[in-house]
């Protein structure tokens, strides 16, 4: 069977790469770690930001923009934080360059006093300006967010999902209580949750993850966490609770109405670009991407099947008024994005570009569409008919008509499509470790999907001991979802009085 | 007179400071040179990265991503390049922290092989890609754009103006033929102007940079200039025409109709964070910021006049009403941005708060425009009738009709005030060298404006003389108008005849 890649889901980590490669979604540079976000990519997290930016105003948030560069001496501030950043940060030392025998070099004369370090994340030195900024309570809550790029080192990059330089927005808030706190938490939480489901239509499982998955220096981190087709899980976003530490730690303090100086409650949370891989690896097939219509950057693409013949000139028109039209009507609260394919390369070319990039509807327009007016169009999200490619043929204003409902359609059967793969491999009712051990056993690239577990909740020693037998079948806790049962079974690594569920498995 | 800043214009420098501030615009960080965008200046970034970006990609263009360290070795590569930034940029040297005796200090172990460098401008690094992108004549042009941080490191730095880090977008792009390079860099130059000119109200003129003030690597750069209220010169926005420079240095080719193997033509262009100090110095009063309502991020802010009785009820329902009906008109393609102010602090607060940050109509509602529905506002543009803030009352059907002529008159009137102001201070006629002398002895800060003298376009030694001439009485060329006159008066530097006019003037 002729497929629009060389390779197929069977080998999902070349599969992946491919899709990346061949939809023109991103590409390595020569800068080892950092991705070049092409075109279609680029267009892709433009979506995602333009929505989510608006979803994150409308819960009140203001965007800012804050320095890239962070003094050492901040990041060593408070002490949980520096544990987990400090392995892996890209550190400024010189600000000049200074040619020296022939030879390129860090100016020697242009030592910085203190090191600078590219910003992993903000909360340091946000923080310190919310220290600046929080006066008294009148001043509380304060809502900010920023659109950023950052800087983690990665020693085993791979395109969105581990760069070492990604784009991400996060957010930062302070509050004169721990309630109001850990509310903004759990409603940016919901925010994330939705958008994934509604826009990316990916599902996810909402949660809190467990003590040693916590953000460095948080008291409550909690995640939305996706099932890939591979069956692994992509963490696509978290929100974390930070109590007083960063505050105790930058001095973020307030005027209560009692007049008392108060420590605030601060939080953070983020998405990043990673959310594109999630997004690829959700809903890509043999053939390439498949794009949810609500983030394709063009949802229509319309290829004139042109000759070089007489009848050109009709067809080409005929595309033109289709356009038109099309880029009239209106879905998920924006203007129809319509693509005219109007490249110097052959019509078949076109069809299989569009269908490796994924998007949701292509249109080909040939001599007998124009004259009898019609659209023979194809579903990206339903491509074939057993091996061949379903073409599908109406009249213009029927389709005209339909249009917004077919790709509203497309949106909903994506997100079912990976909503019955969710739901229909989370493993439960296991209470046997060995039973586990056996499952896991073999082949790590097999599909698996998670398991939903009872445990007591260990801490401490306890945990790092769960963590390392969980480590030694490549598996990891995801999070315990929002959404618990009235009882528990037994612990399945304590055998003690099960208090909570958990999802195990492999992942990103 | 009691006005909302406690500095006037005629210490600009200070009172540039004062608005800044006092706006809630931006704010020094702890990071030398790094500012911090607050809320407000970064909503009128946002402002123009949406309307500008929409230009953008009007123009054909495409948005990308690409790493933001660049190898040293790539910036070594075009030799005037390297001359013309090697002086300012942040060096990368090492990937890691470890605490080395109760000290987080950057890991000797995880020194780079290579240092990197935070891009200053991305020719380098994005000019590697198009050499891996461009293969045939149908691949060109190649039109790309990216928002994003750089880094000039600034040893006097002033906010939005001159900032080690700072936000900007920068096009570029690759064709088959010098003539379309050429096209496209004043393509590009005239984007800048109308978006300049239309939606920041800032007059600008449009011309060539000499020799002398081009972009390192550059065959010809472009600027458009902007007269401040001091009389000083901002350039707001340059396009380069960079030849076959960088892809020579980078081997950038590709195959023509004929089959043979061709450098391309590159151009770049960009604008940046920097505008928004142009739109401050532009427009700012002796009562603070006046923001053109195209981007303003609040429109119209509603100031409810609350007295903490009984009628409070009624002015918010009526306030709230109001918002409604704003909220649905549009102007400058978008809908109307409208604020109610329901912070807990005076009446009073708010309205200098929102004087001082240029919010074009400010409308203060107490309970008789509410019983007798009408609207009562200022027009921030019009502040003041003598040394007394005047109100305008109106019935609020009047009122909503009128609304986006009155929007689209403030937006007229800021920049024809702002035009006057150009037009009347480029000084003609001087073809005395002793006269320009004179002219410009004295107090630096007063104000002088700009000449407009003829040259013959001395070039190599003789340029770097007329420029020594210069920079004695602090002034540079700005550019040479695209619009030119049929013949020249002698140059004013060497007596040779002229063969061009060019703006001089003290410049930011």
């Amino acid at each position: 069977m002729q497929r629009a890649l060389d390779i197929d889901r069977s080998r999902f980590a070349d599969w992946y790469q491919a899709v990346v490669r061949d939809a023109d979604m991103a590409e390595s540079s020569p800068v080892r770690g950092a991705m070049v976000i092409k075109p279609w990519g680029y267009g892709v997290w433009e979506q995602i930001q333009q929505e989510l930016d608006r979803r994150i105003k409308a819960t009140g948030h203001e965007n800012c923009y804050f320095p890239m560069f962070i003094p050492l001496s901040f990041i060593a501030k408070e002490a949980q934080h520096v544990e987990g950043f400090a392995k892996e940060m890209a550190v400024v030392t010189h600000h000049r360059l200074k040619n020296i025998d022939g030879k390129l070099q860090p100016d020697p004369d242009a030592k910085l006093e203190e090191p600078l370090v590219v910003r992993p994340t903000s909360e340091t030195i946000i923080g310190d300006a919310f220290a600046r900024w929080v006066r008294s309570h009148r001043d509380l809550p304060l809502l900010i967010n920023q659109w950023a790029n950052v800087v983690r080192w990665e020693m085993r990059p791979r395109l969105f999902l581990r760069t070492t330089e990604f784009l991400w927005q996060e957010g930062h808030t302070a509050h004169a209580s721990e309630g109001e706190a850990i509310e903004e938490t759990r409603r940016m939480l919901e925010v994330y949750r939705a958008f994934a489901e509604d826009y990316l239509a990916i599902p996810v499982i909402a949660g809190e993850k467990p003590e040693n998955e916590r953000f460095p220096g948080a008291l409550n981190t909690y995640s939305i966490e996706a099932m890939m087709q591979d069956g692994k899980a992509l963490q696509a976003g978290t929100s974390h609770f930070l109590g007083t530490h960063f505050a105790e730690a930058q001095n973020i303090r307030f005027q209560d109405e009692a007049g008392s100086l108060t420590f605030c409650n601060t939080t953070s949370w983020g998405v990043s670009t990673r959310l594109i891989g999630g997004v690829i690896m959700t809903h890509g097939d043999d053939d390439g991407l498949r794009l949810p219509p609500a983030i394709a950057p063009k949802q229509i693409v319309v290829v004139p099947m042109l000759r070089d013949k007489v009848e050109d000139a009709e067809v080409l028109k005929y595309c033109d008024e289709l356009v038109g039209m099309l880029s009239g009507e209106r879905i998920f609260g924006q203007p129809l994005r319509v693509h005219l394919d109007i490249k110097k390369t052959k019509p078949t070319d076109k069809r299989w570009n569009w269908v490796r990039r994924g998007a949701p509807l292509i249109l080909e327009i040939g001599p007998r569409d124009a004259a009898s007016g019609q659209v023979t169009y194809m579903r990206r999200d339903a491509l074939r008919d057993g091996d061949r490619v379903k073409s599908i043929t109406k009249p213009r204003q029927e389709f005209l008509e339909d249009v917004v409902q077919l790709l509203a359609e497309i949106q909903a059967g994506l997100y079912a499509e990976a909503k019955a793969r969710l739901d229909g491999n989370i493993k439960e009712g296991v209470t046997d470790w060995k039973y586990l051990e056996d499952y896991f056993a073999g082949d790590d690239e097999e599909f698996k999907g998670w398991l939903k577990v009872s445990w007591s909740r260990p801490s401490g020693p306890d945990l790092e001991a769960v963590e390392t037998m969980l480590k030694e079948l490549k598996l990891t806790i995801r999070n315990a979802p929002l959404q618990q049962p009235q009882s528990f079974a037994r612990c399945l690594f304590t055998g003690r009085a099960g208090v909570e569920e958990i999802l195990i498995g492999r992942a990103y």
